[in-house]
This record gives C-alpha cells, structure tokens and sequence, in this order.
C-alpha cells in the first residue's frame, strides 16, 4: 500500500538530537549532547517513600481515571507557589497539568495556529518546541538572539510586516540552547510589544529555578496586566522528567481550548506523577531541594568552566557564560565548517550538537554548537573538552 | 485582549460526557454515565511490590528522560504477546508505547489526515475518539451500526463517494458506547473494502481482553497481509487508566512519523508506568490477572442484566445484551424524547449518557442511552436502574 501523510508531517524530521543519540549510545564515546538532569539531582528517597505511602493509603487516587485539567491540589500548589514567589498567575488566568512542558507548546499551537500561521522565536532556539510548532505547519521566524535577549528591532519588525502572528516563543532563562537569560529592560520591551501588536507571548520557563549566581530576574508573565502571556513550566528538572510532569498558567480562554484538546490527546496526566508532586511539594522542603539541585548545578558549571578556560584555545572556541541551565554554547571562528567539526568530534568519541539543529531552517550557517554538563560525569566531562581543545587546535 | 482561536479548535467542545460529571460529582447522584474500570479490578499490592523495587534497583531509569518509541524491553513483551496470542504484527510493523490509546488517536490522525480529509467512523462511536479526530478538522462520516458491525453497504458507498478517506475507525469489540462486537465476517468484508478503496483502518480494541462469554473473534489485524492496518492496545482496562498507557501495532512508515509527532507532543510516556507494566506483564501472571478481571465483570454483567429485566418494562426501555466491554446501550421507544428522559433521570440522582453524544453529529435524532456497570457498587446499580425503570414508566 502506498501510504497518504498528512502535509504536516511530510517534512517533519526526527530531533537532529535524537539522530546524534545513535552515536551517543556507543558506551565509548563522550556524550555532551544530551539534556538529561544530573542523576544525583533526583530525590529518590521521598519519591520512593511517597509512592509507598499512595499505594497502601490510596492507590485507587494514583490508578482510576482522573480529570483533565489535573489533580487539583497539586493545580492549587503550583498555582500558589508561583504566585507568592514570582507573581505569575491573575484572576484572568488558569493553570493546567500537562504531560511535560512539551505539551504546552503542543496544545497551545493546536488552539491558537492556524496552518500557515506565523510563530515568532528566538533563532536559536529550543528543537523539540520548534518541531511541535512546525507538526502544525507553523511558518516559523527566528528573531536573532543578542546576549541579553532578542534583537529588539528585528522583533518589531517581524511583528510590523508577518502576517498572521499568533504568539512570540521564548525561553526567558538560560536560553537552550544558547545560556542567554532575556534581561529585565528586554522583557519589558518585548511584553509592550507583543501588546502593541496583539500577539500572545508563550514564556516557556524549565530552567528559571537553577540560576547558580546572580539575581532572578521578574519572569515576563508578572507583567502581564493584559492577558497576553502564557507561562509554561516544568517538573523536569527539579523532580524528575521521566514523570513527564509540566503545567500552563495562562488566560483562561486558551486554558479551556487547551484542556479540550489535551482531551482528544491523553485524557489526563499520569495520575501518580501528580500526586507524587503534590506531596512532595507540600510534605517535604521543596524550596531545600531547589537549594540543593543549585549547589549540585553550580558545582558542575564552575567545573565545566574551569576546564573550558584550560583546554579551549579563545580564538579557536570561545563560549557564552551562564548564570544557571544546563547547556553552554561554544562558537567557532567564523567562517569554520561546524558541521565538519561537530563530524570530526564523532570520529574522537565526542558528541556535541550541532548548532544549526536549532535554527528554523537547519541549513542556514551556524558557527556554533552545544555542550551540556549535566549528564557527564567529571571524568566524562574532562575527557570530553579536552579532545575538543585538541581538535580545535588541529583543524580549525 | 481578544482571542484569537485556530479554526480547528472553534467549534470543539468539551466532552458531553464530561459536563454529565458535573452532575455525576453530587454524591446523591447514582452514576451510571462514566467509564472507569471497577476499582476492585486493579493489581495494587502487585503495583505497589513492583515500585517499591523499582525505586530500590533502578530508580533513574523511571526518573529520567527516556526514549519517543517507549520501554524496549515492554514494545518487546506487548509486541510478543500480541504475535502470539492474536497474529497480531508483521515484519513491516512496528510497536510505540503511547500515552494511552487516546494518544493513538492524535497521532495517527496528525500523521495521515489533512484539514478537511474525511474518516469514516461507527455511528454510534466513541466521543473521545470523534474528538480527537475533529480537533484536526477531520470531516466525520458515521456509518450505521448493526448488532453485528457496521452496515456493510453504507461503508461501501461511502469509501465509494467520500473524497479523500483516510481511514475507517472501529472498536471492534464490544464497542462503546454500544456493546456491539463486529463479527468475523464483517471484519473480513471491512478489511476487503479498505483493501480495495486504498484506506487505512484503525482498529481500536481497549476492551478486548474484558469477554465473559463466547469465543474471541480474531482481530482485522491478524488479516493484515497488506499492510493496511493500525491497532491500538491499552492498559487502562487490564492494568491502570490513571497509568495512561497504551501502544500501537502499524506498518513501520506511519509509526515513524507517528514517532516525530510523539517528540512534539510530550517527548514519551511516563517512565515509571511503563516500568511497572513490563514487570507486571513478565514477574507476574498476567494471564490470570486477566482471568480475574473476566471473573468480576463477569458477574458484573450478569447482574446488571438481571437488573434491567427486572426493571424496565421491554416496550419502554429494550438494550442490547454484551459479551464483554463496559458499557450497555439502552433504546427508548422510537419517537420518544431521549433527551428529556436523560434529564427527568438527573433530577431523580441517575446519571446515564445521552445517546447523541456519540453520534458525528449530536443534533441527529437519537433513542438511545448508554450505561456503565463497571464503576457503582451493586447497591447503586440497583437503585439507579430500578430509577430508570419507574420514571421510563411514568412518561414514556
């Protein structure tokens, strides 16, 4: 049989991640291409004694059907967190449990776009939340990214001359790829002109609570005054991403649609995910454990640096700080031939993602590529930059 | 702010079902109206012995990011109990483990249905579905069904003047909303029809494993020779729906895309479900797990059935008895107000489904309504059907 695809997914391709997976899976090679959390950054322990306590105490809670919209004493503990402490969330707004923070981006597009609609993002930007905008054959435009944020002027003019804009994507803190965090000054501009322009932000925010130095800086959504912003969030990198555990606290209007359509994609949410959460959230010291995934997080970044200053010629790799995340993104000289580089990295059992992954078209020119730390142990990590100083030295 | 919604999601509304519920929550009102498998049909200690090992052993390998296509090693166990038990799978197949067999829905239909494309479907059918398929602009067609599958001659002739079917959507035993097992000569005419017309089927079967009487009629796709062919398996009703797990048996082309789809929309299903089902299905016996579950529907419908015989007066109320499933599906008189009679019964704290709810169009005239035996104690099943009888007496 010949079979009919659907125009969406013609040219849909698997994460160029993933593909780079294959390589990382060979048990001799260095993986810096994964995203995964630190292993000694999930709470064990209380995950297994909560689990215990559910299913001697009520596990019919943890197995039965269970509503869409999510188990409402962890809706009503998230909501109030982020309220109190980063004033997200108004009388106008609802929050939603979703199946991860990609659902977000999944059912947000599938309310709001239109095929051949327009989704603003940063360029780069996060390539499981592109490919989720483009399975709906979003037009995508890429907004480049400054070290403080977008490009404020290539912002507004996106926004003047494309048609059909339906929201601005942005990762607000530790950009993935990139580390950048949009300053305080840049989200303003872009809140006023995402309201300028009637168009809706999709702040998307997993990585806000492991900035290892320096100040928060006020999420985009506690601006919103208007109703313009939906705030997307994430279990997964302070309890566990294997849960698949995200939420949307966003106008209520769109929550609704949204919960419809989260009907016709999974009925709910893992039911014991949730009330793992919950209880951990509110029987345990969730913010002590936040405290204690940063000193995990800073200790590696500080590490991971240190051995990025050692090994990496500047002029032949250079880097972009962080302040918190889990990715840093190195730059070749322009000019360079990335993609041969990240090629040649494979050969010496190295793996690194290719920069132009992230971009919405792959086949632009990018000098650059991502590492991430998290997952390496130390000696994985040292063995890792160290053949990429090597190489960088002998080939570029 | 004003809203704008994609076209898609405008007209989708919530689940009847689900605003049935509001009423259903009153815990005066007896609930025949939802679908939840019998509380007593779930393996706790068994769940409760596997996680607790688990979160010993291998605690990160529930924790951490996993992989699109699901557990290999439960794709491996599903796959092999489905070859050898049903002929279920083929060397051109493969197996993804999805979030729920819900999910199976959305991704099969944002892998092969354009806006506007048209699937034929049951009438009646099962909402969860019909909405899934709507939130992407499908165009449904409902073919009438018979007591033993669908009318043959209709589906003929719709395959024959619908433009651009992608495919037929059945629940080929004991269907819900109504009871209906398609029997083995329709399945085989079903499959030569779509072999011929150049279509798709999705064979959906959640209940299959749930028959009390009679011989297993083989599944349309263990005659899957050419490759035309989705099933989709759930866990819901053997193991846990608050689990979310389910899988899909398709040729390899289709699950491939259907894989890119599953990154976008929530990167992959629940670790630890899909940890705990694997065990479940290779430490345990599952087959007389499944034994047991037959053993309490069992006499689940028996007295159901004894009930409504008891009951309701045949020339006012009449349903159609079932061999398996959930679900009984009652006609009211022609002519009578369906509708109104679902209403009187709310007033009286009974809570049943109303038929057109499941129809592709709900404003299409409609007798009938659906109960569910599986989720109220003996007790209420009998006061909610003894209920019915009285009031189908009064005004019918």
């Amino acid at each position: 049989m010949e079979y009919i695809l659907s125009e969406r997914v013609k040219t849909l391709k698997p994460s160029a991640i993933r593909e780079i997976f294959k390589y990382a899976a060979d048990p001799t090679v260095v993986s810096l291409s994964a995203g995964n959390p630190a292993p000694e950054a999930f709470p064990v322990k209380a995950i297994a004694e909560i689990s215990a306590k559910i299913f001697e105490n009520e596990p019919i809670a943890a197995l039965q059907y269970s509503v869409t919209e999510g188990y409402a004493p962890l809706r009503k503990a998230v909501a109030e967190r982020m309220k109190s402490r980063y004033n997200i969330g108004t009388d106008n707004d609802d929050i939603i449990i979703t199946s991860g923070a990609q659902q977000v981006m999944d059912l947000i597009t599938k309310s709001t776009v239109n095929e051949g609609d327009t989704v603003i993002c940063e360029a780069p930007s996060f390539i499981g939340s592109l490919n989720s905008f483009r399975s709906y054959n979003a037009r995508l435009c890429g907004i480049p990214l400054e070290s403080d944020g977008m490009n404020i002027e290539a912002l507004e003019n996106a926004l003047k001359n494309e048609k059909n804009v339906r929201f601005i994507y942005i990762i607000s803190n530790f950009q993935n790829p990139s580390g950048v965090t949009t300053s305080f000054e840049k989200r303003v501009k872009i809140y006023e002109l995402a309201k300028k322009y009637n168009v809706m932000i999709l702040e998307d925010d997993p990585y806000g609570e492991l900035r290892i130095k320096g100040e928060n800086v006020p999420p985009i959504k506690s601006l919103d005054k208007d109703g313009i912003v939906a705030y997307a969030g994430s279990f997964s990198k302070v309890l566990s991403p294997g849960m698949r555990l995200g939420y949307v606290i966003a106008p209520k209007e769109i929550v609704q649609k949204m919960v419809v359509c989260k009907q016709g994609e999974d009925v709910h949410t893992n039911a014991w995910a949730q009330l793992v959460a919950h209880r951990f959230m509110t029987e345990y010291d969730f913010e002590a454990h936040l405290e204690g995934l940063r000193d995990i997080y800073r200790k590696k970044v500080n590490f991971c640096t240190e051995l990025l200053d050692k090994y990496l010629v500047p002029n032949k790799i250079s880097y972009q700080p962080i302040d918190g995340g889990l990715f840093i993104w190195c730059k070749l000289p322009e000019g360079a031939d990335m993609t041969d580089f990240c090629k040649q990295a494979v050969l010496r059992k190295v793996c690194v993602v290719p920069g132009n992954a992230f971009l919405t078209d792959e086949k632009e020119q990018c000098s650059s590529f991502r590492i991430n730390f998290s997952t390496p142990t130390d000696e994985q990590l040292e063995k890792g930059i160290k053949i990429l100083g090597e190489l960088a030295k002998e080939v570029l």
